[in-house]
């Protein structure tokens, strides 16, 4: 049965719902232990950068010379700023090159912002009046809302198309708003949509800051610059180079990371930025640290060595995750297509599936899931809050399981969506 | 000559400022560049960890078999846990390893006690009155002093002597002025005098925050836990037990590190804290990390082994600190002893020689020596916003150069601080 959903009789969706119901008893009979949640690299994805561990072969020193053991350089080393300024396509003297988490840059850099101004202490968000508040594209990152949701930064949902965010509800929240202050982009195969900014998006969130004033930030996470899973995903822009060319540099913060190129868990971060930005926020970093691990850095440099050596890295990643990829759409396609039940993306990069159903039914779909023990992202929290209004966005992450288990835990996945479908449509 | 030069006539004095001039224009010309600025360990001492890079042949899974390359984590991996707690004389579940760096993760529980509350949002020390305060014991550490000064929080010096803060006087300003929520304390080898403080002082900080409420907070940075530099050095009483035995336990954060253990720029850092403080500064800090660099953790358990482990590795660092203490030590006693114009310590343990010049005297000092190649702390950063009092403070800090380049510039400071001092009494 393949017609859509609402074009079947009560009496037809009866006995689907007796089928499905006891399909899904199966799925809980058989024990199932399957976690479809976090974007986790998987062990074989990881094992592509085993070397790390060794291979300074005791020379613990840069090109430079400067002995990398002791304290100082807190915006990294030379050789680790040169390859991550290409990959973020900004100048050497423009990156600061940290620890394993991009996410703390991120963090340091609102904390600043709110706290001790971007330029000087008056301009101080949090100075500026009552509530600061950010725009969410959604569905978005669910660690960037935590963010502001700790500092008391309130969120403002925007939706994120296929082309980036609304920029027409974009520019008129912040022309009305002065105390918007930011918000949050992940420009490249976007987590979870896997939407990739258009230059005309690109373009437009330039010229953003001269609507904003001049203390609006907008937080470029680009977490997955060069993640692509096959050969036509589309580019990005040079994002920097777009806002030097709208004169408005000053208000993009660019961050990265290898988190999902090299260890997960012990990586390096990086943050880009005007010169200017770069030296207030190098200031204001120095009180809660001395310098990031160093070691690590250069560890990462003999590894990836060039833009080059990064691209092949990274084709070894394509080359463990497409097939998974490709389960959770076959699966999609084949359960759900012509139904008129679902609606998810096809990425072609980045590490996720967005996936929607119809409103009010993903927080179900999730609990069904659950009780057949296939693990999802919590629904909702993909959204500020973690409450969707619509209820109906569900982030899938196929990269940690094995293919057997993401083809087992989207079987279970797609019952779980048909027969939430048709409890509604029967109720 | 040596006699005091309190009772040197001023036709003497003029003679030996004539030599002591003549002595510093002669190092002047012998271009020196010498540093005896910031504790940093020597070359020497880092190679002892050398193995750290590669140390895991390639295994990346602790010993419960977690896979460390991930992510995950956020309080460190078990075997680091039970190490460096026993290190720091608290339970295992007591403690979070970190990052590279201590000062981070002071940072953090400063920031959060101040906006997000030791104890929910209703505590956050901002809440409760229009200016926080610390108490600083000085002479203290620039970068305990730094956060303070970022973060907006008041700070009130009170004397550090031999057995510790003047607790008379800590007890005393506590009791009055409530808006006090915090105390920096280095209680083994404090930076930069050297001392230790003794069980009467722990005591009466574990008492402290009886008087002071419940919000306040005791910052002890064990920073030189295991850093004697001989065998008869005093033992620091358990704190975590003596807060446990007072029941203010919940007023204790400890931290420590492996930087002067290790590697200065790669080690792993740790917080204790009771289960209570613990559960709530992982919760704020899961907002900004998604957990520390864990293989790293796992290469320190490898290298480190146990508490023994740490022990013989520390006597490593004491061979190679001792003669650069006692080569100062040495220059103060035969160049100063007797003359009754400066003090000084001599630490058993830690990175630095605390020496006192006459009021006033501090500032000139420095700028002596920095014109004959000698760079020293600069004066007055061993105090709150930088500025000492009495301007006599200046923190020698001999771990860094060779033997030979301590040798000369302790010459040099010998001589500008007799010319100073000479030149003061003279005016």
């Amino acid at each position: 049965m393949s017609k859509p959903f609402d074009q079947t009789d009560h009496a037809e969706l009866k006995v689907l719902e007796q089928e499905l119901s006891q399909q899904l008893r199966q799925y809980r009979e058989a024990g199932l232990k399957l976690d479809l949640t976090r974007g986790k690299p998987g062990p074989e994805q990881l094992s592509l950068s085993d070397e790390l561990d060794g291979i300074l072969q005791g020379n613990y020193r840069d090109g430079s010379g400067t002995d990398l053991r002791n304290y100082g350089g807190l915006d990294g080393i030379p050789e680790a700023k040169a390859l991550f300024a290409e990959m973020m396509g900004v100048d050497a003297s423009e990156i600061l090159v940290g620890g394993n988490s991009s996410l703390t840059l991120m963090y340091f850099a609102v904390l600043f912002a709110l706290y001790q101004g971007v330029a000087g202490s008056d301009s101080a968000w949090i100075k500026q009046g009552d509530s600061v508040r950010f725009l969410a594209p959604v569905p978005g990152y669910d660690r960037h809302f935590s963010i502001c949701q700790q500092l008391g930064i309130e969120m403002i949902p925007v939706d994120l198309g296929d082309a980036g965010p609304d920029m027409d509800e974009v520019e008129k929240l912040v022309a009305r708003d002065p105390m918007i202050k930011g918000i949050w982009c992940v420009p490249r195969f976007s987590n979870p949509s896997g939407c990739v900014y258009s230059s005309a998006t690109i373009k437009r969130l330039a010229q953003l800051p001269k609507i904003a004033g001049p203390h609006f930030r907008v937080f470029c996470d680009n977490a997955y610059a060069v993640h692509t899973l096959q050969a036509d995903a589309p580019e990005l822009d040079n994002v920097m180079a777009s806002f030097k060319q709208a004169e408005t540099a000053d208000a993009l913060y660019l961050f990265g990371s290898t988190s999902k190129i090299t260890f997960a868990g012990a990586g390096v971060s990086f943050a880009a930025m005007t010169d200017n930005n770069l030296r207030s926020f190098k200031q204001q970093l120095l009180i809660s640290q001395i310098g990031p691990d160093k070691i690590n850095q250069l560890r990462h440099v003999r590894l990836l060595r060039d833009m080059a050596g990064i691209k092949r890295h990274m084709q070894g990643h394509a080359a463990l995750l497409k097939p998974r990829f490709d389960i959770v759409l076959k699966h999609l396609s084949d359960g759900l297509g012509g139904l008129a039940i679902a609606n998810w993306t096809e990425p072609k990069g980045g590490y996720f599936v967005s996936f929607d159903t119809r409103p009010g039914l993903a927080q179900k779909v999730v609990e069904l899931a659950g009780s057949a023990g296939v693990v999802l992202t919590p629904a909702g929290a993909t959204y500020p809050y973690g409450k969707d209004p619509r209820d109906s966005n569900i982030r899938l992450a196929p990269s940690f399981p094995s293919l057997e288990e993401i083809d087992k835990a989207m079987q279970v996945f797609v019952c779980c969506v048909k027969l939430a479908t048709v409890q509604q449509l029967l109720a």
